[in-house]
């Protein structure tokens, strides 16, 4: 059931209690990628279960369901990461989930959502949300999805309750972006309890649709063609929801992009420098540090490192250099 | 100055204190290369500063030096990451470091060492202690051994104290050995803890002289052609120090070896499954795991991933597969 209502700093402590036995607390690691004046860490959400934020978001969702819901299990469509990780809530819960996956995802993680028990259906991209109306109308199954829900909102700003307990002090936060789930939580956990902190989106170039709408103050889709030439395979998504726009446009400060190299440089940097394995998209963020510093006010920046569940033939090639 | 005292559980308390500022409490990173009957947790030492457990102890030391001893400033030899942890400390408390390294050392661990303010002096590798010796009679400095000392043995055993404080119900620690500091300082604070909890020494079968000194109840030192041959560049220690020894035969449970493959394996699966990047040494107490986790006790288990400084190309290809 798809929860509209806007999320307040109230429901992301809630959701923070209640994930607190599914979810890993994340390290923040300090890097050397900074500078004296903006030092850098990274959120590690890369060593969460599954590999990515996303447990949290699904977590605080399928705690939330009825008797009467858990006995028609969850569904979802999602690129990877959110498929994952909902399989793995749905599991520890003990409730079925159903995922749809567009046929493209990588082989990897299509893999790792079988081996949590999901039941996985692949479909052409254009397919998926049709693909999940017609499942859901058999079975039965409540929608989890992977962004554009309050549940799943309050459930990824815990990362932004974290970050501001670890590191008081911090003055930034970089967050990358693809349909705002993760940036719209930690922006309502962090303005409301520390409005100076300035939380910043990142995007890649090529799937650079919230800097465009962000710079009209609308919300801007772009075509699935378009996005998909990053070769950030979390970022795709065409659009922020509706629901995260709405909080984006609130409470985010700026948006910056940053180029394909940029994030192969950073995947490499992560990799050698700080010794986390990232994916391309988790390394979107320490990309546009790395690219952008110098506009950044002064402080300890954070950078959420949102995923590791990579290719192993790309992290080859990129640590190789 | 060498300590020879033995190391007690109030050492260990007193070096944790002293050196919370500058080293990282580091995560327990829950994985799935475990069983439900043994569950693997990895001790990420490697997201420590410098990317080595070796902080701790060296911080320990130097934190201790007399006003006097300050201004003389330390020296050492290493193979890598003592050095790289020593010239960190140093800094950290404003004191000169002389590093004598031997000249097969990763290129990428002395850049590492100098980026860190050392002066950096390369040797043969058999002329090691006599080069520490020459330059201590003409400067002064303080030698802080990589292992055979108390203070640094103190210093290692702050990771059994975060062990227990983060896992009460761990059964099993299994920490890799070359001069025996780490593993120590962790036997130490471990067993005079929690005498019930297992703590396992791993090496390389090619570097094994603890294997087969531990077999005969007495300290073994083989020859650095034969531990040379094992990819673990930090294992290859020809054998235990002797206050590490004492140590290792009143409180370790057992030692196991693994094969040059395992490390291997076991590298890129805590690459690619729990997204860590480890230098071979890093990966060998995971290769114990894995290769040996049928003779454990049932409970779980936490392998010390000790280090992450891994050259580039081995990292690519062992990712590669």
């Amino acid at each position: 059931v798809k929860n509209i209502s806007r999320v307040k700093l109230g429901d992301i402590e809630a959701a923070a209690t209640r994930v607190a036995g599914t979810v890993m607390r994340t390290p923040l690691v300090p890097t050397e990628l900074g500078t004296a004046q903006r030092p850098l860490f990274l959120k590690a959400e890369s060593l969460q279960p599954g590999g990515s934020f996303k447990l949290r978001g699904a977590t605080n969702a399928v705690l939330q369901l009825t008797p009467d819901q858990r006995a028609r299990g969850v569904i979802t469509h999602s690129s990877g990461n959110h498929a994952q990780a909902l399989a793995r809530a749905a599991r520890s819960a003990g409730v079925h989930a159903t995922i749809v996956m567009p046929r493209q995802s990588p082989e990897v993680k299509q893999a790792a959502t079988r081996a949590q028990g999901a039941e996985v259906v692949l479909v052409d991209i254009a397919d998926r949300e049709s693909a999940v109306a017609a499942l859901q109308a058999e079975t039965g199954a409540v929608l989890v999805p992977p962004y554009d829900d309050a549940h799943v909102i309050a459930g990824q700003g815990t990362v932004g309750l974290e970050v501001l307990a670890d590191l008081p002090e911090v003055a930034t936060v970089l967050v990358p972006v693809s349909g705002g789930g993760l940036i719209s939580g930690i922006a309502v956990a962090v303005k409301s309890l520390r409005p100076e902190v300035r939380v910043i989106a990142v995007e890649p170039e090529l799937a650079g649709d919230l800097a465009e709408g962000f710079s009209r103050r609308e919300r801007v889709v772009w075509d699935a063609a378009r996005t998909g030439r990053t070769i950030a395979d979390g970022l795709r998504v065409v659009g922020v929801g509706e629901l995260n726009w709405v909080h984006i446009d609130q409470y985010v400060d700026d948006v910056i992009t940053v180029p394909e190299e940029a994030i192969l440089g950073a995947m490499r940097r992560i990799a050698l420098d700080v010794r986390l394995v990232s994916e391309p998209s988790g390394a979107v963020a320490t990309a546009g540090f790395l690219e952008a510093e110098a506009t950044l006010p002064p402080g300890p920046v954070v950078a959420i490192l949102s995923g590791g569940n990579v290719d192993p033939d790309l992290l080859a090639k990129v640590v190789r250099g």
